[in-house]
Order: structure tokens, then sequence, then C-alpha cells
């Protein structure tokens, strides 16, 4: 048999001395920085301990469930009422099939990091895989503290609702975790204007936790305002938002005023008034944003709940998202340019989850860049279907190539599993594989203490100045 | 002389030890299944000999036509009155101003595999070459039948009008040839309700074929769910579509009536219509694939005659079609979940023509995977312009990287030419360059066995299990 | 600290020694023929003499400015009152940050093929740079016509207005200066009817320029016309397009005499009305060049101005423009096509700012290709942007995978500043390693006499065969 290196060595991904030294001495080290996740507060609350490898490693994970139905597996072996023996087993099987994708590299590095378990993952080693995981989950270093210690995760922002009580958050601050965990402010139901249903409750409700009678729009834009200082209040500095595109729309104050009293009455807004409705909250939210120093996030470019029957059985978020061909630049440009000419811009990162957008967004940042703040504007890393290697390349390759890769704030897990942290590793080997290949061609000087700091800026240094949250020390 | 590789040595393509023991071994010895092709039944029926070099290998090509123009060649030495001879010098002449386009290898291994010519294209060569192909064309191994033997193609799914007899299907099944060859059902003309002079010859011609008078939507469809079932009794298992993008519309069964009452009546519809009409008649061929288990496909993305010189001179399919750049994504999934939730979804294999739309597309097809049958939708292999090296890997990467490669059902000709089967060779090349560099690297675990029948698998025995046709043995 | 090859060495880009052979046997020796710039031509009528490093450097240069921003410097320091030292120490102290941005080759390139200063750019080294270079512009071969001559610049055709004087050129043309510099036709205020006072004044200026009175659309279309020829007598053969996107309209006679008459009594035209002008303009301008036998270059893509409030403060072209995401496939191949069809369609060279674009644009000009001249339609070399390594190679790939890579024009600065020679040096060395990789493989025979004239052609021969222009000869 031919000669091949081990299945993910110790120097995988890595082809030159160069990128060798770069992430050994460099990269490696950095604590991680986790600014955007879907983390449950609850769960790091309560420190909980995962009952199985089943409960940790498959519930949750639409992307490990898109793949099991790829191999033709039963629904119910993957979000159905089979053991989680079973669905354990159905996905070892399946594991084999995965070669090239990116689970494939994620659930064996997964095993390795978090369990010390070198083994292939295929039917064969189900058994003795479920054996020592489990029995390791049952130690306190698997506790959802026990993991984010060990993998010296300094920050985690979780992703919240401005309804949400943070009553976890405050517990997790009390607690003495050395990890900060700090809420983002995400107000995916204020857009519901199309579904007043949605909408209705989701006013009542935020209205009972800012104590306001929300009957009308300044009432709502008030009690958002204070929910925004609570969340700044508990360390929070960032929103977030999830659209398929900004709109592009306009909308005054007389027309924001009439969509939300149709709204709250009951008559859903048609697709123009949606499109101002959010034209107008959005900016409103920049303006929050800037107000308090916070940086938001646009997450842009999801084709979501395509399948309305897995929809129906299981909720949004089952893994029937796919990529969207939205066109963007156009709106995204008026949507900085609104709140720039006001001087209301907050620190923006802009991320596109249709790779064919790369160059709009790499290049839309640049725009408004206004020596404020190096980097305020950034192309955020590759996010979600985009969140693998080739991803991960074609966005650092266009940041580089039309921005400042050195400012960049780098990586995050975006996902809403403990054991994604193997993702800030992959995503390290990837920088410094792409450094070091051009510092051994001449195409960046061989100058290793600026290249060890640019590293371990974009690792870490840069997202912690840049953000602005106090991090847990490792 | 700096020292190079042979021009298309044995192991071109292959750039490590692993892609040439899977390339070798396991590649190479499949067969082909050729499950979409523009092959004429007629030529295959009458196991016809090519009567020179030229009409086998320039006539009907318009990868070559094009070429020949951009090179600045007459058109008259192209599809015009010039001697076949001359046609062939022309050609031969150009060839060498062709290095890096996908037509300067495909050339080449077209001589080299089907006639033993090794020799450059070129001027200097072209009465050489003109000479020993002539020769060899007249013997038995170089008639279609010979072609098709000596290619060891399994199967070939040729694309047919359901207003077609298909009689040459019917005389070929009959012939002894071990190549088995399906009809594929692809009803262009029944969306033409903008032309109702084209639609109404058409529904005319079908209803003489389906025995039926075709003056209302019922007979309409009654007619094509018997020709349907026609396709069926001779074994076909696929139907296809040619769209620049499905329709984002509705139809209601009073509102297709009418627009087929309007354009029987020789009014044309109108644009609105039209995209009405299509939604319709897409659903209802969704269905009876589904019904009767076939595999559909969709080819999205085409912006066809764009010269309308040419096209008046020439007719369609003269090399003046190029790619569109339709959004594609929110039509798409309605038509798909549209159908998956009346349990209607058949197999769909889905061919983007831009390559902005890889991911778009390869998204596309995990949202309504169900567990049924692995790999139930495809994203479909490299397509027309992206037919070629980038292409291709950039569709196997995307579907790596989204899907799963290992169910992947391969590689088709979609040709309208005999001389197309090296485009499997080069397919095989370029899936063992892609997996043998992740062994050597140590990405994908080096087990010989199990990535050699991965080989298998996509090279040939994926889309034996997926299409349900009875194939040749070879 | 590993090996690596110095900085920009010698064979840098070059990884094989096929490319390095042609690359500095065939490549490096031809003269330079820039067909598209945006250099001022009354500093090279004036043989200007620049006055220290940061005016000819950094003063003009938008892809500067947009990394100083990124960077976190203060406009001051970029394009404002602060000293052209400090200025020149701002950027210095930054370049280290612009590793993997082709600013960071570009500029080393500069001050190393200019000044022959080899120094890293650096805050350490800004102090040296300086002396040395301001020592070093203050002589004649740092003048535009010493930058010009030594960089063996044949051609340099320049972007104008049609109501511009051309004394400039005239002057030029009579100084003896060895490059043959000639006026491009570019009538960007001709579309501005939605803003009646930038196109009336226009109006009038181009009436005075052409002695006539601009009072109907008859008159508006003979005075360009008379600027045209005008141009033709001072040797241009090239005009220029900069748009969003062709606009997928139709415009009668009449309709454009309406909207001329309206927006000279200063109402502005609507959208609609605005593409309906656009439309019959392009296809008037096309006429005329196809008349004159010019070649037409269409820059597609570009969302300028993004930011209004440096717009404002700086004017356009101040590095706050980016690339849009705009449809073009439809009505670029109407526009073709309309040409096509009555005989007027000239040459066309098509740049496309979205590299998610190259596909369309590189299949587009295979439709109208018709043999009377070789690549007729060429798809213009990676603009703006897409002027750096990854773009340049997808520019180069695309076409050669679509097109024909061997009739290409090649390179061109597209510049403001007579420092962008290099680019045509960084082309030059991609092409060869682009070719030398795929001759090295076996993809291409290892013919060096015809690979040889295959760069030679693409670096300079086939933009002298086929712009037209009378070239400087060196």
């Amino acid at each position: 048999m031919p000669a091949a290196a081990p299945f993910l060595h110790e120097d995988f991904l890595l082809n030159t001395e160069w990128s060798r030294l770069l992430y050994h001495t460099y990269a490696k080290p950095q604590p991680i920085y986790d600014y955007h996740c879907h983390l449950p507060p609850d769960q790091i609350s309560a420190n909980l301990q995962f009952r199985n490898l089943s409960h940790v490693w498959l519930g949750g994970d639409h992307y490990k469930w898109r793949a099991l139905r790829t191999a033709g597996v039963d629904e119910d072996l993957i979000t159905g009422s089979a053991s989680d023996w079973d669905k354990h087993l159905a996905f070892c099987r399946i594991v084999p099939q995965l070669i090239r994708n990116p689970l494939h590299h994620w659930s064996h590095l997964e095993l390795r990091r978090y369990f010390g378990i070198d083994a292939l993952i295929n039917e064969a080693n189900a058994k003795t895989i479920w054996e020592q995981a489990n029995a390791k989950l049952a130690t306190p270093a698997l506790s959802t503290h026990g993991i984010l210690t060990s993998n010296k995760v300094a920050v985690v922002c979780t992703t919240d609702d401005p309804a949400d009580s943070l009553e976890h958050h405050a517990a997790i601050a009390k607690s003495g975790l050395k990890t900060r965990v700090y809420p983002t402010f995400r107000a995916d139901k204020l857009m519901a204007v199309a579904a007043p249903s949605v909408f209705n409750a989701w006013c009542d409700q935020l209205g009972a936790r800012a104590d306001a009678d929300i009957k009308d729009l300044d009432a709502l834009l008030a009690a958002l305002d204070r929910r925004h200082a609570f969340f700044h209040s508990l360390g929070g500095r960032l929103s977030d938002h999830g659209l398929e595109a900004l709109p592009d729309a306009d909308c005054t104050e007389t027309e924001a005023r009439a969509i939300f009293a149709q709204t709250r009455s009951g008559r859903a807004a048609t697709p123009e008034q949606a499109a101002k409705w959010v034209w107008y909250v959005m900016i409103f939210l920049g303006r929050l944003d800037a107000k308090r120093g916070w940086t938001k996030q646009l997450h842009l470019g999801a084709l979501r709940n395509n399948n309305s029957r897995l929809l129906k059985r299981l909720g949004a978020d089952a893994g029937v998202d796919s990529i969207g061909d939205f066109p963007q630049a156009r709106a995204l440009s008026r949507y900085l340019d609104t709140l720039d000419r006001e001087n209301a811009l907050p620190k923006v990162v802009l991320y596109n989850l249709n790779p064919a957008d790369n160059y709009v967004f790499a290049t839309m940042v640049g725009n408004f860049q206004d020596g404020s703040v190096a980097g305020k504007l950034q192309f955020g890393s590759g996010w979600w279907f985009l969140d693998q290697k080739e991803g991960m390349e074609w966005q650092m390759n266009a940041l580089s190539s039309l921005g400042l890769l050195t400012r960049f704030v780098g990586m995050l897990t975006d996902s809403r599993s403990f054991l994604s942290y193997p993702r800030h590793e992959y995503f390290r080997r990837l920088l410094c594989r792409l450094i070091g290949e051009d510092v051994e061609a001449g195409l960046i000087p061989a100058d290793e203490a600026h290249l060890g700091g640019v590293v371990r800026d974009i690792a870490y240094r840069n997202a912690e100045a840049y953000f602005g949250l106090e991090a847990g020390r490792f």
C-alpha cells in the first residue's frame, strides 16, 4: 500500500515547516474567544453532566442529521424515538461514508480531543466508543464547566431574545466559572409582523419583562432600549440578526406606527409592509448598538425551513435549511450608509452564507472603515455550511486580497454543541497553512516575530481588543 | 529544455501514489453507466458506420464550433458548405491554440482511445490523422455498436420527446447489443405556451401518438401519463427538464385550464401565464415520476440562443448558448417541498450551469433527503461548460463538503457524440486525484478496501443501484 | 527558523522550471501595451516631475486609502491636511499589516522596480525610503516620460470625456515621446438623465466643443459622432463604459426624444426612463464603434459611492466603491445580439467586477465570435478588486476552460498611477506559472517554441494585432 500520513496526525493541514512553527508555537497555546454561539445558558448554569455520548454528540447537531438522512437512515434513528444507543450505532455505521465531509474530521476530533479516543468511527468500534465516552462523560472533566475550562474558553457569547430573563447569565456570573459568559441581543420575533400571533405574543412577553405596556411604537422602542441596557449591564456587547437579506426599503415613523398598530390588531403585514418594518427596526437597533459601543452581527443569506414536513414534525433548526441566492449588495450598502451618515454606525461583523457573495461582502466592509477602530467593519469567518476547509480558505483568501487579514477577529463556533471547540483548532491550522505556504514561496517576508504575532492576534488578541468584553484568564 | 511529463501520459491528473492505485485498480476497470446523453437512437439502431472523421468528430459538436469561431475561422469551415476534409484541416490547424481548454484534452483523448493515434493534433499531422482515422472508421470496431461495446457502456439513456415513437429503442432492444439503451422523457415543447404554433403542433403530434384528441387539459395530462407509461414499458426510468429556472409561481387547475384553452386557440400566453403553466405541468410530471419510481433530472441555468443570427441560420444547439444568472433557490425549494408534502417527490438529480450556484444546489438537496433511498436527491455532476477540470473539481468538492461524495451517482456524458466516453476517464482520474491527495495528507484514513469500494461505487455501482435500470454486463 | 525563499525573489510565483523559462525568456522582455488606464494626460504632456514619494505613491491611490482606514488610521493622514511626510510615515507603519493583500506586493515592487529600494516597508525604514526615493524622483528617469520609457510602455490609452479638448493628447503626439498615447471615448455623463443639472451642463460643454447647439436628440447624436471622429483622428480606437449593469430595456426613437427633451427642460428622468435612455445611447455608441472599427469596453458590476459622508468630503473615486451583485446575463446578451443582428457589433472587451460572474461573462463572449477577428469578443483581465493573485488566476482559468487563452489580449493597468506597471510583471508571472504547472504535469505538450510564442502573444502581440493602434517601438 502506498505511503500516507496517519489520519489527522499531529501536523494535519500543516504542509510547510513554517505552518508547523506558527501553529504549534503561536496559535495552539491561545485561549478561545467564542464571540458567537448558540450554547444553552441553562446547561452552563447547571454545570450539566451529559447522560451519554448520543446526548452530547448527536442531540441537536443538525449537520449530523442531514448526513444521516442522506445516507438513507430512517428519521426514527435520527430525531425519533429510537434509543440513544441505537442512534449512536446508526451514526457510527455511516461515518465511513462521510470522508471529505467536514463531519468526518469534526467527529473524529471531538472523540480525540474530549475523550482521548483515537479509534476510527465505524460500526465495529461503536461499542467501545460508546463505553469509553460514557465513562468519561460521567466525570467532572466533561461537565459543561469542565469542557469550557479545559478548552481554555475565555469568552462565550450566547444568543438570546430581548424578552429572555437572562437569569442563567446572572447565575453563571456568580458561579466562579473562569469562562466569562455574555448574552447577545437577537430580536428575531421583532421582525415577525407578517405573523401577528407570533409578534403579539412576543410583544407581550417583552412588555412583561420590561415592565411596560407595549401599546404603541414608542412603548416598543423604549422597551427594546431598556432590555438592551439590561443586556449591557450583564456585560453584553453584541447584537445579532439572521435575515435572508436586508430589505431594500425605506420607512417613515408614520408608516412604522401604522404597521405596528395593524399587526397588534391582528392583521398581518403585507410583504411590502414587512420590508419597511424590518428596515425601520434595523435602523433603530443599529442606533442602540452605536450608542452603547456594541458590535452588530449580520448573518445574511440563509433560506430556512425548506422542508415543511420536517419543519412541522421537528420545528426550526432541524437540518432543512440551505443557502439562498438573494441580492445583498445594494440594501446592505444603504443600511450601513444610513447609519454612518448620522454617526450611528456601530462596529459590524458581516457574515454571508452564499460563498458566491464573498467578494461582495469583503469589499463592502472596506467602504465604511473610518479609522476610529482598526477593522471596525469585519468580514466574518466562514459560517455554517462554509465552516469547513474550502469555505474557511475562501473567506481568508477573500479577506486577505480585499482587506486586512491581520485585523481579523477570527473564528467563532456558532454552535449549539459543547463539543465544537475543535473548529478553532481547525481554523488555526488553516490560517497557519495559508501563511506558511506564502512564506515558504517568498510571498511574505520570513519574520517569525511578526508572523507569530499576527497568528496570535487572529487566534485571540484581535477579538479581545475589538469586542471589549472582559475575558477569563487562561 | 526543462523536464516535463509526457503529454497525457498514463498517469495524467494522478499526482499521488494513492490516486494511481485507486484509478488503475478500481476506477478504470468499471463499465460506463451513461444515464444522461443526447445520442441519436437512430444511429444506434442502424449500427451506423461514420463516413469520415469529420462526421463523427466535428459534426454536431458545438463546443468545437465555438472554439473555431473564437480562433477566427469562417463559419463556412465550421457548419457551412466546405468539404469534410477542409473542415478537418481547419480544426487541426487551431488545436494548438486550444491548450488549457478541455477540448485540447478531449480531442487528443478521442484520437488516442478510439483510433490509437498518439500524434499531436496540428496542421502538419492533419493528413495522417485523417487517413488513419478514416481507415479505422470503416471497421466494425468503430460502428456505433462497436464503440458502445469496446467502451463497456452498460447503459445509455437518450433524451426523447413524449411524442416520439421510440421505435429505435424498441429495435435496439431486439438487436442483441449488449449495451442497454433507454429513453428519457423530456417534454420541452409542453412548456411552449408562449409560442402557440409550436405548442399546438406538438399537442397534435402527442395526441396522434397517444391515440387521443387533446382537446382539453384532462386529455393532455392523460396523454402524457400514457406516454410516460409507454416509456416505462421500454425500461425508461428517467425524466429530464431544461429550464432557465423553475418559475416562482402558483397555478390552480382553473388557471391551467384557461391557459391551455387560450394557447390552443392560438393566443400566446403572457410571461406570467407561462410561468404558471410551467409550474403546473412540472408538478404534474413530478407526480408521474414519483408514481412510477423514476428519477427526475433538472438542468437549470442555461441562457439559450443568444445569437439570433446564428440561431436563424443553424437552429438550436449551434454553440450560441451560455450561462445565465437567474435566481434559483426559492422556487426550487418550493417545487421540491410541494411534491414532498404530498408524498410525491421522486428521486431528483439537480444540475446547475452557473458554478456560482454550486453551494445553493449542493445544500438544497440536503433539505429533502428522507432516508428512503441513500442520496435520494443528488447534486449532479459538472454539466456542459462545467464538464472540465476545475468544473468537476468544484462540483466534487462542494458535494464532499456539503453532502456525501460516497453516495454520488457520478459521471454522465450529456453528449451528442459517440466519442465522448473519455469524459468518464477524465472524471475518474479527477475523483481519484482528490481522494488520493487527501489520503496522502492524512485527511482520509488510508484504507484501500474502503476507498477502492468508494471509487467503484462512484464510477459505476451507485448509479446502478440508484436508477434501477437493468444494465448490460461487461 | 525554517527555510523560506527570499521575499519577492527573482523567481517569485514561478514554481516550475517551465514557468521560469517562459517568464524570463519570453514574457519579461516584451514591451507593455497598456490599452486601458486612467493616467492624467496633462501629467504626461507636462513631463511631470513628482514633488515627493507621497505625491506619486499615495496621492490618488484609493486602494491604499482603504487599507489605511481599515488599519485604523485617521482620515487626516490619508486624504487630509497632514504633511506629505506624515502621510508617508503613516503608510509605512501599516504596511506590515498588509501581508497577503496585493498592496503588500505592489508597494514593494514599486519601490524595487522604480527606485531600486529593496528594504522592507515599515516604520523603521520609512525615513530611508523617503530620502532615497525623493532623491531619485528629482531625476529625469522618474519624470512621467522617464517612467513610460524605462518601462517600455509602447501604448497608453487614457480615459476621456467626449467633451474633453484632447489638447494634451495632441501635445504629447508632437513631443517625441516614444510611448504612443491615445484617448478613449467614455461618455459617463451622457447617461445622467436622472440628474438634469449634470446632464445639461455636460451637453452644453459637448455642444461648445463640437460647435453645435444641442437642442434636440439629433443634435446630440451628431455631436457625439463628431467627437468620436475627432478621437479617431487622434488615433483613438477604444471606447469604454462603466455601468452597474446594462439595462434590460428597449427604447424607441420617440421615447428617446421625449426623455431628452424632458431632461433638457430640467425634469429628472424616472428610473424606467433612465434605463431606456441608457439602452438607446448604448446602441447608438455601439454603432459608432462598429462604423470606425473600434473596440468597446464594458466594465460592469461596480456599486459606487457607498459612503455618502466620504463621497461628500472627497468626491468620487475615494475608495468607497465595492462589488455589486446585479443580474448581468440577459441584458448583456440582448445588447450584443441587437448590435450583431444589424451587423454593428464592434470588437468588445467585457470586464466583470464580481468574480461570481466569471463564468457568465466568459461564456457570453463565445456566443458572438463570428470568425471575422480572432477573439473578437474578449473576456477582460481581472479588474480592480480582481487585479490580484487569485483574481487573475480565476480569470485566466475561466478564460482557458471556456474560451481561448491563446487569443487573450492580456493585461492592462486600469490605474491612476504611473507606478502601476509592475502589475504587468505580476500578471506575466502568473500566466507563466499556470502554463508551466500544466506543462510539467503533462497537461500541455512541452513545446518551447509554441509556448514561448503563446506567452509573447498574451504579453504583447495579441493586443497589438487586436486593437490596431500604432505602437511605440521598444
